[in-house]
């Protein structure tokens, strides 16, 4: 078995396992609870956030933790009127595009590898704009934004507006999803004033994420209770899934640059066996500017969904754009906003790779997949 | 070390360990991916979501999998407009309180056991509520409510709208977080349209709860993305925490007969023994209409929060009222609702009995807690 879907899902690294095990049952206490056992648990669970955040260059007490990145995204829009102007780019997450559908939100373009056109942005940016939400990277493409570039623009619209003595709040967010664990991350360099973080793709487990909520941001809850995490989201702590986020982006981060380095050439190796291997293959994005992981291709003319059933008989597992029960049937905005026609979209496969994947694998499911592509094309020529 | 603390957090039952174990990394991805085994997770996870809805009569598809009860009830209000009137019991966990107090709220009365005023109901349903909250059981006194007759008036508010041509909805909720596992939830019976249920209480894992939604009922997403669990609940599914609380739920059903014969039985030893050997202490509740494992008692003069500590250093862990954040530095609401004063109130501890309590433990415990109350007493008298 190669398992190509790492954008999808990651496994849970042993380390990570290892360290929430006592969380379930020894150490199961409710961290609100007033007597030791409960109040040693609380600090652990504290310190836990504290390492999270310190990854991304903030403090613990920043952060609040949700059951993943869709309801950190989903606290984000919650934020805004529902009749507030937002400005999403092309290629987000349906996480972002079906918050967004809930408010006056418009789509800023994007060029052919899926980065931001930034003057389509300022054009975009009115007085009344009070939400810009635009991914780290896309989770189709692996395309990484320029988030820097897109906080000064928004700064000066903030400036703009405070000299002007305008109150509309404007606030810059972005679901970094995608790329944490696989590149540098820190709110301050990026400008973010909101950012989502989730741990079931940095080999930590499904079902914990945060959102980081800068010093002037503030956030309205839709989970109301306990009074957990300040008041913005309350309900008992996840402790277990807590511990092992904070193991596993604590291990991502110390493996950072290594790690890169060695998908990077992988995926460049990949890259060229398919190139020799395919004709007419088409790789999406630019790797100067997309994760070191990610490997979107197109083959025009053939259909992705056939390939994937037919790499699946041969044991290799990758996607068609974003593993999401939304865009099934649905052709990819994603896609569509980087200029590819019907027949390149429909022949279009998301290859990513992950810590497990080797030199052996690539070179396999090489093979297999231009095995795949010429029976798919002989199969057609009859 | 005795813990007497079952209602705050129950730890993880080895079984629903042992479960969810491979769904972390053997059986870690998305559900919903297309290749054959993310096809088969989604299987088991529906398959999974079909257990847990037998042990309350329903079905999977009645299910929306959330992060645990205080989001179950959060997505029930949020499906009620901010001034719609809605109706609550004096007896709610902070998670129904807050909730309501987004709304336009009444409290529905209660009698000295905490058991809810039914003329007080029908006098306080009018024909704008829409929405009754009342819990299987309260999370301070363990008392049961009277859900079917309740359900009863509402249904009879119901015809009486349909006749009239009114076209407001009225739901009918419970947070049976308390409760299930220790007595028969099944949803028909009682009546309700939306039940929140917890793994948390019932020997399952953190992070994983779920709301019934009944054929009638409507709901209003908070959480946008993917589509997950019917478009009501975006997000990657937690496939470990709901395998786990398949296990732990059908487990808990199993031997629900025996475990709550054998908890009454503990409880009503308890209940001698510190009978005995505590002058003027009082018990809340009134056992017949009680959880099996509630004991909650007061000592009115002293301060249960010094009693606590006392008693934590003696290795005897339990609680003063719900272990919530909210309720901390507040008097207790339900408290108050079922006539205690002030002093009473202030003497008030939370025992409860779970799986792993023995005899031994509450023959020990009885001990220490009368032993603590005499020194306690002894140092006021000085």
């Amino acid at each position: 078995m190669i398992y190509l879907d790492y954008a999808a899902a990651t496994p849970l690294s042993p380390k990570a396992k290892q360290a929430m095990l006592p969380y379930f049952d020894e150490k199961f206490f409710n961290p609100s609870a007033a007597y030791l056992p409960a109040t040693e648990i609380r600090r652990e669970y504290e310190s836990a956030k504290g390492e999270i955040a310190h990854v991304i260059g903030a403090k613990g007490a920043d952060l609040v933790m949700t059951s993943g990145a869709t309801e950190a995204n989903s606290l984000v829009f919650a934020t805004v009127p529902d009749d507030a102007e937002v400005l999403i780019s092309a290629v987000e997450h349906p996480s972002i595009l079906e918050n967004a559908k809930q408010k006056n939100y418009q789509v800023i373009a994007v060029d052919e590898t899926g980065r931001i056109n930034l003057d389509d942005f300022k054009q975009k940016l009115t007085p009344r704009t009070q939400l810009v939400s635009v991914c780290l990277a896309s989770s189709e493409l692996g395309t990484i934004q320029p988030l820097s570039d897109i906080a000064r623009i928004i700064n000066d619209e903030r400036t703009r507006r405070a000299f002007a003595g305008e109150k509309t709040p404007l606030y810059f967010h972005s679901d970094a999803s995608q790329g944490l664990g696989l590149m540098e991350v820190k709110v301050s360099r990026l400008g973010v004033d909101l950012l989502t973080i989730n741990a079931a793709k940095v080999y930590g487990p499904k079902g914990i994420g945060a959102l980081y909520v800068g010093h002037n941001a503030r956030i309205k809850p839709q989970v109301h209770g306990g009074g957990q995490e300040m008041g913005l989201r309350s309900g008992t702590e996840n402790v277990p899934a807590t511990i092992a986020f904070a193991t596993a982006i604590l291990d991502a981060e110390k493996h950072l640059a290594g790690e890169r380095k060695r998908l990077g050439d992988l995926r460049a190796k990949f890259k060229n066996l398919l190139a020799e291997k395919i004709d007419g293959i088409e790789f999406l994005g630019k790797e100067k500017t997309q994760l070191a992981n990610f490997l979107p291709i197109t083959i025009p003319g053939l259909d992705a969904e056939r390939l994937i059933f037919a790499l699946e008989d041969r044991g290799v597992y990758l996607s068609t754009g974003a593993a999401c029960a939304a865009s099934k049937g649905e052709k990819s905005p994603t896609l569509r906003a980087i200029g590819l026609n019907d027949s390149r979209i429909a022949g279009s496969l998301r290859i990513t790779l992950g810590r497990p994947t080797t030199e052996e694998d690539v070179i396999a499911a090489a093979d297999v997949i231009a095995d795949i592509v010429s029976s798919e094309r002989a199969r057609l020529a009859k």
